[in-house]
C-alpha cells in the first residue's frame, strides 16, 4: 500500500484525529512490534503507558483516551486496527499472480472460471467446479466431480478428494486434506476390513481452515462445516461429523466421527471429543479438554473427564489440596483412635 | 454403479428378501441420510423405529427383525451394509487414470510395473521398485531406493523418504510422510548435535495409514508398521518404533521412540505413549490416555497417567466428590475437635 | 560409504583400539539391530551382556569396559557412535541431485546461488533469495521475497509463505508449513471476521523442523524460532510466538498466541501452552503437560493443570489413593457419629 497520511486512515475508519498532527504512516505493527512510521493501537487504557517506549508515528486510541502521539479516536480500536492491517497486507497479485499457469493439468472437461487463478503445478480432475474469482495456489489438487464455489482461496498443496463441495469465499491453508478416507474398519477373524466411505466433505460459505488440518469424508451422506466456522491448523474431524454456524476449532483438536456440533461453539486447542455425541450451541471447551458425552448448550466445560468449567476448577484446586489432605486424614483418624481409646478407658472408668 | 434390484444384492450378500418386494436400488447410505432409491441397514432392533421417517427404498436387516420397508435378511446388517458400500463406491478409475502421466518425473533405472499408474506431478527417484496394480495419485513423491509392492494406493501427496519398504495392499491417504528424520539430538556446550537417522520404515502388507501422518525412519535398523495395522490421520510415530500385526492407532495419538506395540492394541485418539515402553497384545488406551510405562498384555488403561481403566474411572468418580469431601472433612475435624474438648471437659468433669 | 578397518574409525573418532583385531567394518547400527559387518556401541555398562546375543563385528565402548568384540575404546560411546552414523549415512547427492532441476518453476526475480540444488517442481516466486549450498527437495514451495540462507536443506513439500526469513544451516522436514495465517478473528454480529496477519516467521540458524509441522505468521511483527532450536513432527507454533535459542519442542505439542519461551526450553510431546504466557530459560513441561500459566526458569512443570513436577507426582500419587481414602473416610464419620452418640449416652449416663 502507498504511504497515507494518518488523516486518510482515520476517514476510512470513520475515527477522528486527536489533535491537528497528521503524521505520513507507512505501516502498520502492534505495540511490541511497531517501529517509525508505524501506526499502532491501544484497546485498553491500561497499556498507553507503553506507547511511551514504542517507537510507533501514532496510534488508534478509544474514546477517552489521552495520547502523546498523534492520534486517531474510535470507539473500538481494536477493530479498527484489524480493519487498517487489510490496507497493509501484500498486494495478493504478488502471491497469488492472476490466470491459469501452464503448467497446471487441467482435465478437458473441467469447469474452470474466467476470473479465477490456477497456480503452477495444480492438478484439476475431471468433473470439477472452480467458481468465479477464486484462487488455487500452487500444488493445489482437485480431485474428479469437486465443487469450488466463488471467491474461494485454496492456498498451495491443499487438496480435495473426489465429490466435496465447498461454497463461496473459503479459505484453505495450506497442505490441508479435505475428503480423506474415513476411519471405518470391520473386525472380523482375518484382520480388520476397511468400511468404503462414499460419502462426501461440504464447506459452507464464509468458513477457514488451517494448515495441515485433515476433513475425513463421510462413510454416508456429509461431513459438513457450518457456514462461517473456523478450524484452525493440525485438526482433525472424523467422518460424518457436523459443526454448525459460526463455530471455532483451535489448533490440535479433534473430533471423533458423528459427532455433531452446534452454533457457536468453541473448541481450545487440543481438545478431544468421542464419537457420536451432541454439543448444544454456544458450548466451550477448554484446552486440551476431552469431552466424553453430550454437551448442553450454552455450557463451557474442561478437564478429563470434561465437566462443566466451574466444577472441574473446584476439583482442581481440590485436587491441589490432597497431598496435604491425606496427612490430615491420617493425623485425624489417630485422633479418633485416641478418642476411642480415651472413651474406652472413659466407659471403663465409668465401669468401674 | 448401474441400478440393481434388491434381490441381486440380496444373493450378492448371501441374505433373503423378508417378502415379494423387490425395489430398484439406485444408492446406499446409512439411516440418517438415506434418501429415495437408497438402500439402508438397521443392525439393532431398537433402531427400527427410524425406518418410518427414513425415506430409504429399503433396508437390510438382522434375521428377527420385522421391518415395513421392503428389506434383505442377513446374520450381521452391518457387515453386509459395509460389503455393499464396496458395489457403490466411485470408479476409482476416474480418481486414477490408468498408466503414467507424462508429468512424471521417473529416475531412467527406476522400475515400475506395466500395471501400475502414475499420477501427474509424482516424482519417483533413482532405484525406486513400484509393484504390478499399485496406484499412485498426484503428486506422490517416492524417494531413491524406495521399494512399494503391489496393489497399494499411495493418495495425493504422500511422501516416501529414501529407502523405505512396503508390503503388498498398502494404502496411504493424502500428505503422509514416510521416513522423515527421527528426532534425535546429542546436547553439547555448543547446542543441539543432530544424530544421523540412517535406518528405514517398513510397512507390511495391508496396512493403511491417513491423512498427514509422519512415521520416522529408524536411527538404525527399522520402524515398522505390522501387516494389517491401520493408522488414522495425524498420527506421530516416533524412530524406531514398532507396532505389531492388526493395531489401530485413531487420529492425533503419538508413540514415542523405541516403543513397541503387540498384535491388536488399540489406541484410541490423541493418546500418547512414551519412549522405550512395550504394550502388549490387546491392550487398549482411552482417548487422551497418556502412557507412561509398560502394560502387560489384555490390559485396558486410560487417564494421565494412563492407569488400569476400571480404577481410573474410580479416581475419575472420586475426583468428583472431592471438593465436596474436603468440606465434609474440615466438618469432621471441627466434630473431633469437639469431641476432644468435650473429652477434655469430660476428664476436667472427673477431675472435679 | 566405502567399508573401513575399525582402527581408522578409531583414528577419526580420537579412540583407541581394545587389542590387536581390526575387523572392516561395512556397516553400523543398534544392539537390537546390528547384523554382522556392522559397528555397535554400549553405552552403559548393564547392556554390555547384550553383545553376546549380538551379530556385530565389533563396538564402541567406554573407557574401562571388557568387551568380547573387537571394540574401539572412547570416553562417550554414545557420542562417537553419533559421530559415526554421519559417515555411513547415504550420499546426500542420490537423495538431492545437484543443480536446478529442468520442471523448477522459478520466478525471473529470483535470486538463487549458483552452488543451490532445487528439486522437481519446486516453486520458487517472485524476489525469493535462497542462499549457496542450500538444497530443496521436490515440490518446494516457496512464496514471494522469501530469504533462504546458506546451506539450509528443505525436504519434500515443505512450503515457506511469502516474506518469512530463514538463517543459515536451516533444516525443515516434508510436509512442513511456515508462515501461514495466524489464527485471529473479531467476532460480530454478523459473525467472525478475519483479522489479516502481515506479519513474518523468522527461523534463525542451525533450527531444524519436523515433518508436518505447521509455524504461523505473526499478526504483526515476527514469529520467531531462535538459533539452534528444534521442533519435532506435527508441532503448531501460532501466530507471536518466540522460542528461545536451543529449545527442544517434541512431536505434536501446540503453542498458542504470543507465548515465549525461553533458552534451553524443553516441551515433551504432546504438551499445550495458551496464549500471552512466558517459559522462563531451561523449563521443562512433561507429556501431554497443559500449562494456564507463566513458570519461572528453572522450573519442570508436569499434568493438567501444569503444575511444578514434584508436586505433580504427589498429586497423582494422591489421586491413586482417593478412592480407598473415600471409604476410609465414612468409616472414620461412622467412628466418630459413635464417639459423639457414645459421648451423648455417656452425658446421659453421667446425667444418670
Amino acid at each position: 500500500m502507498a504511504d497515507v497520511k494518518l488523516s486518510e486512515v482515520a476517514a476510512a475508519l470513520g475515527g477522528t484525529l486527536a489533535d491537528e498532527r497528521d503524521p505520513v504512516i507507512t505501516g502498520v505493527a502492534g505495540l511490541e512490534h511497531a517501529g517509525p512510521g508505524d501506526l499502532t493501537f491501544v484497546a485498553k487504557r491500561a497499556l498507553l503507558p507503553r506507547l511511551a517506549e514504542c517507537a510507533a508515528a501514532a496510534a488508534i486510541v478509544g474514546p477517552d483516551m489521552e495520547c502523546e502521539l498523534p492520534a486517531i479516536r474510535v470507539a473500538e480500536p481494536y477493530a479498527a486496527f484489524a480493519a487498517v492491517l487489510e490496507r497493509f497486507a501484500p498486494d495478493p497479485r504478488r502471491i497469488f499472480p492472476p490466470g491459469v499457469h501452464p503448467t497446471a493439468v487441467i482435465a478437458p472437461d473441467a469447469d474452470i472460471a474466467a476470473a479465477a487463478a490456477i497456480g503452477p503445478y495444480c492438478v484439476i480432475a475431471a468433473g470439477v467446479v472452480v467458481g468465479a474469482g477464486s484462487v488455487l495456489g500452487p500444488h493445489v489438487i482437485l480431485e474428479a466431480d469437486v465443487l469450488i464455489g466463488a471467491d474461494c482461496v485454496l492456498h498451495a498443496r491443499s487438496t480435495v478428494r473426489e465429490r466435496c463441495r465447498f461454497g463461496d469465499r473459503v479459505t484453505v491453508h495450506p497442505g490441508t486434506v479435505i475428503g480423506s478416507h474415513g476411519f471405518g474398519y470391520l473386525p472380523g477373524p482375518d484382520g480388520l476390513t476397511t468400511i468404503p466411505q462414499i460419502g462426501i466433505v461440504r464447506i459452507e460459505e464464509d468458513v477457514e481452515i488451517g494448515a495441515n488440518t485433515t476433513i475425513d469424508r463421510a462413510t454416508t451422506g456429509v461431513t459438513l462445516i457450518g457456514r462461517g466456522s473456523k478450524l484452525d491448523n493440525l485438526v482433525q474431524i472424523a467422518h460424518n461429523v457436523v459443526i454448525g454456524e459460526n463455530s471455532v476449532v483451535a489448533a490440535q483438536a479433534g473430533i471423533s466421527g458423528s459427532t455433531e456440533l452446534g452454533k457457536n461453539v468453541v473448541l481450545a486447542g487440543q481438545a478431544g471429543l468421542v464419537g457420536h455425541i451432541k454439543l448444544g450451541d454456544g458450548v466451550m471447551v477448554g484446552a486440551q479438554g476431552g469431552v466424553t458425552k453430550s454437551i448442553p448448550a450454552g455450557t463451557s466445560v474442561s478437564g478429563y473427564p470434561a465437566r462443566e468449567h466451574s466444577f472441574a476448577r473446584k476439583i482442581c484446586a481440590a485436587t491441589a489440596r490432597l497431598p496435604d489432605l491425606l496427612k490430615e486424614f491420617r493425623n485425624l483418624q489417630n485422633r479418633v483412635d485416641a478418642l476411642e481409646k480415651g472413651n474406652g478407658s472413659g466407659s471403663s472408668a465409668e465401669d468401674d
